[in-house]
């Protein structure tokens, strides 16, 4: 059985930033994670879709040779300048060259706690 | 390969609406998200199953293309007028013309918190 | 394509009772949901294993057609009189005589809060 | 249809240990389930990655025939003596000679209370 290393399609169908009003110790956000454990470097392009507006397609991005990353998705810098506003439904498609895994993660701080989602997605 | 853009089916089995009572800046509820990255429109039908009586079925939906909405299942006039009581187990079966993908959420404020719940579903 | 309902065996890795010991609205547990679309009940085995003895199989379970159920783990009168102590690991097979859907979720009241983890588990 | 028990790989992106800080009745951690259903042991190798530096390969595991284990990543001991830096992101494959269940979650008490975090991760 050859090892496959993920695939070349992966969506998230729930993104939603929280605000960034607690002052706990770790900061609200959602963030991507992409692994790449084949040998080359995996060129990736995220297509973020909206509710009520078209999608913005093809931001860029790359992920070494084995090697995971984690882009933060409430900083306009790490995905291209997209500002995504918070309280805002958002979507992504990832689309790579090579078959890499993707998870998404939410870290909520907006009351006196921490709460997490995470899931790893729908691949194809 | 052909990109799929999702599956016409998918299922949710652990719907249970929370209480509303506790008075965070989120209100406790559950939403569905369907995402289309399908040039035209997404013809979704709802089926809602419960414990102790038949179904609900064919409950319309409609998600434009290249979109993704949230739909909030504590809100009679988002899914035909359906009421869904709190604190009852209920499950989704999500069928559509058109390949889609979904994902379901939790958001409980039922304690001093806020603890989140999310899956993607199984499809077929 | 035909609709297919799920399948006929699940697994869920990690299941681990939490202690009763918090006083919040809701009772701390965890919860096997299983949803059958067919027409007909589904007959269903649970297979409970463990980390330092020998699994115990074939604990009967029925779900009538079209409905979802959720089974407490935490209640030895719903799994065959089986005691699962606290803050033990575990893991469940379900085998079923048709297909269905099968989630996993926990409630957590440990501490001050309530936390959840709940997912969809592995089907074949 | 074979009963197939799961997969002979997994993967699992979202590796962040946090860091032990409160003083919960839980220790802050992240935890690795494997779940043979198999009649024969599974041996099994853990390959970690990260964002800056290459993959820690094939530290060695096995898991009794029938039987689930926990592996707590932040115990060296656990894990070949690998020692994971807390907020420090990582990513982990998992390599079995049998189908296996894997399942990963995470427990933060970073604040005042408890978040889980737990997903069955993607198999090939």
């Amino acid at each position: 059985m050859p090892r496959k290393g993920g695939a070349r399609t992966w969506y998230f169908p729930d993104g939603y930033l929280p605000e960034k009003i607690a002052k706990g110790r770790m900061e609200a956000h959602e963030a991507l994670m992409l692994f790449n454990v084949s040998k080359g470097p995996a060129r990736v392009k995220l297509d973020f879709y909206f509710s009520d507006k078209p999608p913005v397609k093809a931001v860029p991005v790359e992920v070494p040779a084995e090697r995971v990353i984690s882009i933060r998705l409430d900083r306009p810098e790490e995905i291209g300048g997209l500002e995504i506003p918070p309280l805002t439904q958002y979507a992504i498609r990832v689309r790579s060259n090579v078959n890499i895994l993707a998870q998404f993660g939410r870290v909520d701080t907006t009351q006196t706690n921490l709460a997490y989602y995470c899931c790893m997605g729908h691949c194809e």
